[in-house]
């Protein structure tokens, strides 16, 4: 099987030529293979908010190698994998990043470990493995390499702790998934939640309405909603909710019945 | 007619997932279109910013359906239109955000409001119209579907006010339009309006010297020239004119002759 | 010879329009020809961080036409060059920016300044040689135009300063290159000169320790090690060394014997 494309999910950012380097070693050995950067953004190390990015990205693209690196751990005993999903394949560090993507795209089906050394640039330096091991690793199952030849296969995949979320009579709490760049507040919380919880809400005291868009509410308003990767939202017509609300991802909010 | 390429301008940002989405409806309706990204960085929200860069870039790109997502209407009753114009398509919410541009492509032939239900994603999220409603029209667009199709044509596009410009004798009052990353100032005056003020200026004060760029002046002094895409522009030699002069796009500046 | 791709370093930003128009015109000239963006983040005006970002990356690239522009002398006196190595070719002005890049893509064969109208665009503004020169002479080149037809033979090409370095007994005295997005500090000696201090050191009097990667040492110790570039580096485990060392591009530390 192979892929026409590989998307790339890291926190190398894009002041330096690190994501150059790893589309250059796909351009070399995968010419023909096209890449969609889903975002080199992450902050620096954090492995959830680059598994959640990419889970919520992946579903929308192309059948591809969803290649992913944010790596505290690169250079240490953490494993490099590939993982193989009905959906597409993934590669990167064995330390959570890439399961909730995996969930999205149909779950596990077979995982190797990164090992076989034809498969890895000339010289591996200890701290760029989306240049030397994720990038050629990616470009080789593109072009149709069974799994298998990567190397042995893994079990026991690390994974990221569940985000805090406890649904209750007329009452979510849920840990604080992402903020994006419109300061709107997407929880733990799948969309269907809001439903236990009627019109009228409050989210840690805050009054809030239960709408489909912030334009539902009056500018200045807090509107719960579900957003579009289905989980449950909070935003503020004309403003920013993580701000009214003081939260950042890991933080958990409370939204009762008002 | 068909278009090898799609451009994208947005205020998504870089660090979420929302711009790899729309890469992904793309490559999947129209494999072999291929994209350019025009910015994803306009400020939130800021239409007439959105509105200005497209106008300056579009130009420069092969012919394009050119897809503008600054929306702070989206989700209320403001359509989603498509329009055509003799330099090429232009695709996103009907605020003014592509009217500029649609000018500078040679002017509005026929426009249509985005409404055949077989045009738009399975779900249509009531936040992301840019993967939603737009991406996937815009592949539809690039592969030849005709404009008729998307919906019933539209009169009244929305227009953003014109940027408050005053050509007096030996003065120029004009908005600032939009301050670039070297902190150049580019004013919404046409560059030939520059010729009425002969070589030496004062704007809002400040000395200033005619010149064709900044290095026709001395370290630290302020030049008015015209700049890349033909506007009246203000730079600082070695410095950032925006702070000298301490401005901001909807500003209004005064030159006159010294 | 023809190049399937171009690569693009800049000082533009992603903020404003000029990268898209840099693609534009590539696509416009040379559609088949593919780009890939090194980075546009560099400093405004910092030709050596531009510099060096292009030396390290461009060895990882697919043969290409490599575009550089950072560019404060631009519309004044300093020429416009194109440079051809064994590795490829280099497209940008001549006040150092691509020499580094050179030397690691097999050293300068030839060089010519691009003077020739007809690869010029229709009007050269005075500002944006990125678009109306540097990128429409790279599409030429891709597509197979000899370098001799760009312009006359260059000699004497502009080279920035060598960074201070002093390899003594026991002791490496090196400037600072570059800081990358996760503060570790990379130096101007080969890593191969690390080899001369043993496995404890002092960085400007702080403890550190020889190692391959952070991972190497506790958390919040230095180590030293030869970075992905093959150059000495510093790096704190789980900590940013640029931080701790309060030290950014330009400066020099002093790495000796513990």
């Amino acid at each position: 099987m192979t892929f026409a494309w590989i998307s790339l999910t890291t926190d190398y950012g894009l002041s330096d030529g690190f994501v150059a380097a790893c589309h250059g070693v796909i351009a070399r050995h995968a010419p023909a293979v096209r890449v969609i950067d889903v975002t080199h953004l992450v902050p620096p190390g954090d492995v959830r908010r680059g598994a959640h990015v990419l889970a919520q990205t992946a579903p929308h693209l192309p059948p591809s190698v969803h290649v992913a690196v944010v790596d505290p751990g690169v250079g240490t005993s953490r494993r490099a994998v590939a993982i193989e999903t009905p959906g597409g394949l993934l590669v990167g560090p064995d330390n959570g990043l890439l399961l909730l993507a995996a969930d999205g795209l149909g779950g596990v089906s077979a995982a190797a470990q990164l090992t076989n050394p034809e498969w890895l640039g000339d010289a591996v330096s200890a701290t760029f493995h989306g240049r030397d091991i994720f990038a050629p690793a990616a470009a080789r199952l593109a072009l149709g390499a069974p799994l298998a030849e990567a190397g042995p296969p893994v079990d026991g995949l690390v994974q990221l702790p569940a985000p805090r979320l406890h649904l209750g009579d007329g009452v979510i709490e849920a840990e604080v998934i992402t903020v994006d760049r419109f300061g709107n507040v997407q929880l733990a919380a799948p969309g269907e939640a809001l439903d236990r919880l009627g019109p009228h809400l409050l989210v840690d005291g805050v009054r809030a309405t239960r709408g489909s868009t912030f334009g539902d509410v009056a500018p200045g308003e807090l509107v719960a909603f579900v957003d579009s990767a289905g989980q449950v939202a909070l935003a503020i017509n004309g403003g920013r909710a993580a701000v009214v609300l003081s939260v950042s991802p890991g933080d958990v909010l409370r939204l009762n019945v008002r």
